[in-house]
């Protein structure tokens, strides 16, 4: 894969071990061990930059990448999405000899799975951080004991604790919003976490799990494990959070310029929504991007240029709205440098093909 | 694959047969060959289903799909997207023996691919339809001469005529904007053939593709060759336009409930960005989802279940906002089956794993 033939992703390795390696103190002077999530990377060969690094326990966000993974040595991994019946087979494939754990917030899926279930698995507890996506209320007390109990009786699970994902983060700007955020949910994590011990639940780890937090806060104290997945790339959505410096962004997209019109200061690009996916960012001003141009480097790619954005998008197509000087330099042709809006789902569309660079 | 563990595409073949007959038998009425879009589907075995049709040739959005479908017996190829010197090694790869087509509205385009390639292909004239993507606008025929000149003059290159996508058509509702849009296209387009054969050029075809408007006139009058790609499947957005009834639409995805909430009437299913992308569709009402759920069937689906919608996802995630019956019937462990509102979008993510039903 070379660039110019076809939009493709370029990482700077140096950034992404930098931001592991950040990541990964960040969890011990926390006092918390590691799990960072996958879903963001979804490489085998990103995979082994974690594994130099003696990172062994990893996360992942559906039971096909827990086989993709599982299939290729790692052998301690969650699956964070709610469990259920459907997906007990792969389950029963992945667990045994190896440490596989799951999570829930409902008695009627552990119930059923537990029916189905050949192996012993781990099991966490969601909490519904207050966005109401997946989760058991901060305020739920008496379903938090049920289905803990519920679980106590299974046959094949483990209570491993409470496990949450901040999502509100997202909407959060700045690192005084982000630690305002992270002691409500510590504040609300220990309440349950005491009811639990009240009620003689033993080990009740507290999973913690949303970029934002875990990137914008010096410590996490209190938490026992640390999920985040965005952070080994970063992307433009985390800096406008305040999560990352533009310099940590380690993922950017090289795409190839199919169309220069001078006279409405745009520039087309193959690069659309099957490469960068749908997302978009508003920033303050009102703005909508789904990118920001930044300078060509020979193995890499330099500083955002001032004032040229990734604006639409079709299927294949990239609208770049520019300057003036820019658009006059550029030819059919030639190569622009992308930031993405979302490295996650940008990856996941252009994986495994990318070009290492920096 | 089976339904129940993971997402997956539901592909109703008898309607995706249906679909591909009648735009067939369009084409002929209205004296146009037919070069059906295969971004939609992607796929090699629903390939089979349109070369069963006697369908022999083909338009892709890049040069990674024209490798893709080339490379197992395709040889009549259109890459509907603006041609550029990076991926001249593809097209000199794929042109040997077979007829590729090419598509520009760039002198330094045709000068710099021409210098590079090694064999003679077609190039169509792309025109812009008016909502400045890319192509030659309507009104500068001085430039049209001139890139046919160039197109002429050049050693490889055969001209083929002009290519449009009025892709606008997705902002229409209802035939008769649509008769309305065709008639002002077609207008147009006459004006520039017009221009181009008194300056000597024959055999200036039209080539006319988006499926709103291939979709919802009876007879395209006028036009050389059909490209539509969408009607293959149709989809939510397709359906608002008014291209295709909710009994046309092909595709629909099965998805595992995974949480269900009937304290705020929503369920919670595992079906995220990374399996329909992030694209939405705003009715007149005011109401935006991003997908419809139907009735499961043993072997499809059925009716769309009123009020009940995917309104929110993220990654893997998307949340439905049902009636309080509907949702108290859902359990975690079941599956819902949800009508895409892209389903070239929905495709691209799910393709190769798809299901044939009904």
């Amino acid at each position: 894969m070379e660039t110019g033939a076809l939009p493709v992703a370029l990482i700077n390795k140096r950034r992404v071990l930098d931001n592991i390696c950040r990541m990964q103190e960040r969890a011990r002077c926390s006092g918390a061990s590691f799990r960072p999530h996958f879903k963001t990377h979804q490489s085998l060969e990103i995979g082994e930059w974690f594994r130099d690094l003696d990172i062994q326990s990893i996360t992942v966000s559906s039971p096909a990448m827990a086989q993709f993974f599982m299939a290729n040595g790692w052998d301690d991994c969650l699956i964070a999405l709610p469990m259920h019946a459907g997906a007990v087979p792969v389950y029963n494939e992945l667990a045994p000899s190896r440490n596989l754990e799951l999570l829930t917030d409902s008695v009627v899926a552990v119930q059923a799975v537990d029916q189905a279930l050949q192996q012993r698995v781990g099991l966490w507890i969601e909490v519904d951080a207050g966005y109401q996506r997946t989760g058991v209320p901060f305020h739920n007390l008496p379903a938090l004991i049920e289905l803990a109990c519920v679980i106590e009786e299974s046959t094949h699970f483990e209570l491993r604790g409470l496990l949450i994902h901040a999502g509100q983060s997202y909407s959060c700007k700045g690192k005084e919003a982000l630690a305002d955020l992270f002691a409500d949910q510590m504040r609300r994590l220990n309440t349950m976490r005491t009811a639990l011990v009240e009620a003689g639940f033993d080990n009740v780890r507290i999973s913690y799990g949303d970029t934002p937090c875990c990137s914008g806060l010096d410590s996490l104290t209190g938490v026992d494990e640390l999920r985040p997945g965005n952070f080994v790339f970063y992307d433009l959505m985390q800096e406008n959070i305040g999560a990352c410096e533009e310099a940590d962004i380690a993922l950017a997209v090289s795409c190839p310029v199919i169309g220069v019109y001078p006279e409405r200061s745009q520039v087309l690009i193959h690069g659309g929504a099957v490469h960068f996916s749908k997302e978009s960012l508003t920033y303050d001003s009102g703005l909508t991007i789904f990118g920001k141009v930044v300078e060509n480097q020979l193995n890499g790619w330099g500083n955002p240029l001032s004032g040229c954005y990734l604006r639409g998008m079709s299927q294949e197509h990239g609208v770049i709205e520019g300057t003036e000087d820019w658009v006059k330099q550029q030819k059919v042709g030639g190569v622009v440098t992308i930031l993405p809006v979302h490295s996650c789902l940008t990856m996941n569309l252009l994986r495994p093909d990318f070009i290492e660079v920096g």
